[in-house]
């Protein structure tokens, strides 16, 4: 039998805050046919709060060190704020969302990073064999769309910092088994540029063997070598397809145009 | 068919902020073999969150007037912060938990006040008729106990503010028809008194026409009138009882010890 088609979308934090994007967003999703379940960040909304606070945040390598309060400030900016808004703007548009953190319906149970090197705090990493396929797929086929925050939880009452992009990455994986599924990683950008500043640039297909070669030769660096490296994973774990692209070529991404954005294939 | 048993609990703001309280509150209710609803507020919380971030509260007649500032500071703390600590310290007890608002899973539609002689702002009205108990009953069954926060919305990509105690009646209120249920506001004192000084003052039952007459006598008084009256509103929708009691004493109240809490019945 066929596997049902399932789009995992994970949200860029820049993308959150361009009300004309999120508008077109939404609008577009409220017309796809097919399930979905979001994942979404917010890392400057929790940045402007945290300053607002007078709460000093210390980056290490482009990754946040999560103290006690910067903790509070992810669970009040993630999942309150940016997570309610985005529910009730998609109820709005008569998709019912249902918005989570790993800890609701014990969706996505972590481990709280070791400490080597650098102390990250309470940041998790999803334990892939927890991920509760179960709930995401109640959830679907009570016509719900789950949209998961980055924040994930130990079991034993400690809320933890995920990265957002690990979290879409790992649920996709995860709902290879009964999904057809493809991951959309959306920012701001149009994909995989080899010269950022050109849009023209755009690599419209990368295979699991280029990702290496690319790394090498610089094209893809920074935040963009992790979001590869989980294409990666999720390709070898059963995902159909990872696509980068751009939150305003939704639509065209979604048909299947080409040249729109980045696809990552075996 | 005898009907299954539901607990529909509210939790008092100054309750959440008693770690001691919190401790063998979450420990009774992993022993309960019954099925229960949280709903909680968190008024003390965002009051000092909104004082952090000079966001000025005005109230009037003891009710918050939400502006659109105090309004996200009610998601922040309501539905991000306190919220997530619940459900993490539910899981961590055994207690598959699943956080909502009423925009999740378009739980408790609401109506937005309307202006009269005070604008309450973002304050919502939950509407009875468009309570979602069909998503309450599936996650009932699949084994989770949803945590509400008094956050509702009006369909149309607004959050509103609710009142905390008139959200867990509407819930009780609507389960009854598939559900045998008990309301149970639990807060810092014993019940009921008759001399708010001395606990030995406790009134063990009230009858519906009581509740007008202790009103008149104004042994019942401020905040405790619309908890009466909401009491009342969910007796007369079919909720079995309705018990005001101490989360202290939850034990006892659960195991249906008398002269430990105030019950209101028909």
């Amino acid at each position: 039998m066929k596997k049902e088609e399932l789009w995992v979308i994970k949200l860029g934090g820049k993308t959150l805050e361009d009300e004309v994007s999120m508008r077109s967003f939404v609008k577009v999703l409220s017309e796809l046919e097919q399930a979905f379940i979001l994942v979404h960040g917010g890392g400057i909304h929790a940045t402007q709060l945290a300053d607002k606070l007078g709460v000093p945040q210390r980056m290490v390598e482009g990754r946040r060190i999560t103290d006690a309060e910067t903790l509070d400030i992810a669970l009040m900016s993630y999942a309150g704020l940016l997570n309610k808004r985005l529910v009730s703007r998609f109820q709005a548009a008569g998709i019912n969302a249902i918005g989570l953190t790993g800890a609701d319906g014990n969706a996505i149970p972590a481990q709280k990073r070791e400490v080597k090197e650098i102390d990250y705090g309470f940041v998790g990493d999803p334990i892939l064999s927890k991920v509760n396929t179960g709930l995401f797929t109640n959830l679907l086929e009570m016509g719900m769309s789950p949209v998961l925050c980055a924040l994930s939880h130990d079991e034993q009452g400690q809320m933890l910092n995920t990265n957002a992009d690990t979290m879409a990455q790992i649920v996709a994986s995860t709902m290879s088994d009964s999904y057809q599924v493809k991951l959309l990683y959306l920012f701001e950008m149009k994909g995989v540029l080899r010269d950022k500043a050109d849009n023209s640039s755009l690599i419209n297909r990368i295979t699991l063997p280029d990702i290496e070669e690319l790394i090498k030769e610089g094209i893809i660096s920074d935040g963009m070598i992790p979001k590869l490296n989980n294409a990666k994973e999720a390709v070898n774990a059963g995902v159909e397809s990872v696509i980068i692209g751009s939150i305003d070529e939704l639509d065209l991404i979604l048909n299947k145009q080409n040249g729109v954005a980045t696809q990552i294939v075996r």
